[in-house]
């Protein structure tokens, strides 16, 4: 198993992917298949996948192809998706309050279980399944709540305090909405969510031929 | 220049993570650097660059590496952000909101110019820089607005029913926040976004060791 440095965020972006595909031929009760007729149908490199996977085991069997259930139960294990994740939202305005109620949404693994914020007409209001707590209390309710995961849905200029405060609450994993790059602290991963990237993909197929 | 089906949504992925790289590099007032360095400093494949760079032309010079101002301003006119681009939200709830204010700033080549909902208490609504009109005049929002790009932000058993509206009003690509996937038409190019891949991104540094 390589270190988790060793593994790229390229990486874990494809093997999350390849459990997206694995999910769909699962929909469509397809049990086995070969890394070439996975590249084929999703628009894959067949030798990518193979090196890939190769770095967490033997998964295919040669002129046979994969297992789906097999395949899609190691990928969920490795990516830790086989147990839930609680999660508490800085910040519950507009984003915060859509992403209490998208991320609850049939996620078995993720769980918003609390959120923060720090304007009084936002405080004590039942959003989701929880009532929206002071930002001065985060240490507390990271602790009462057993969030595992802080999503940051602040604007830019509170993002690194509020980051800094998760971080200083014993929050293990980040997971930043707000257009800005923080600094990191060791032990914390912090992942961007960047949605001009998706407008890029879009935008390319717009260009004039 | 290959087809346009000929480019995996991988392939598009990483451009736009490489010229998000040179965006940082020029920020650091770097103007020159090899696959190799690149690779390095973002945890990437110096071979996967090459490769996916040669498909678009000569970019990078044999034992000098590339101009970073030169390659940014290549990728950028490549994923066509070479221009603005004016798009329309469908769905105007806490997510669409959220999605004006925060695809609204800063953003150059993006721009959200309208917004309609289906809701009499969010129709009249003032939210950034327009106010919220009827879904169902959307035809009409599209042509008057001039948007090319559609946004859904809709609950999911709506989704389809608006990207077929959008399709039908001439848009020419849809970005999709509803957490189902879409029967596509050819020509109306769809990019959904799954915020569960960033989680699970972050999930696999969670992972018990």
């Amino acid at each position: 198993m390589p270190e988790l440095d060793e593994v790229s965020p390229l990486t874990l972006n494809r093997l999350s992917f390849y459990l997206r595909c694995l999910r769909h031929l699962q929909e469509q009760g397809i049990q086995r298949i070969s890394s070439q007729e996975l590249a084929r149908r999703y628009h894959l490199s067949a030798t990518q996948i193979r090196k890939d996977l190769a770095q967490f085991g033997e998964f295919g069997i040669r002129g046979v192809g994969y297992e789906v259930d097999v395949l899609a139960e190691h990928l969920n294990a490795l990516l830790g998706l086989d147990r839930p994740h609680a999660m508490v939202i800085v910040g519950m305005g507009n984003l915060g309050s859509a992403l209490a109620r998208y991320l609850g949404f049939n996620y078995g693994a993720f769980q918003v279980v609390a959120g923060v914020d720090k304007s009084p007409q936002v405080i004590g209001r039942k959003i989701g399944g929880f009532t929206v707590r002071p930002t001065t209390d985060l240490a507390q309710v990271v602790r009462d709540s057993g969030a595992e995961i802080g999503v940051l849905a602040v604007p830019a200029e509170a993002a690194q305090e509020n980051y800094d405060a998760l971080a200083d609450a014993g929050i293990k994993g980040v997971l930043n909405f707000a257009p800005v790059r923080l600094k990191r602290r060791p032990g914390v991963p912090l992942k961007n969510v960047d949605l001009r990237i998706n407008l890029e993909e879009l935008a390319f197929f717009l260009r004039s031929p």
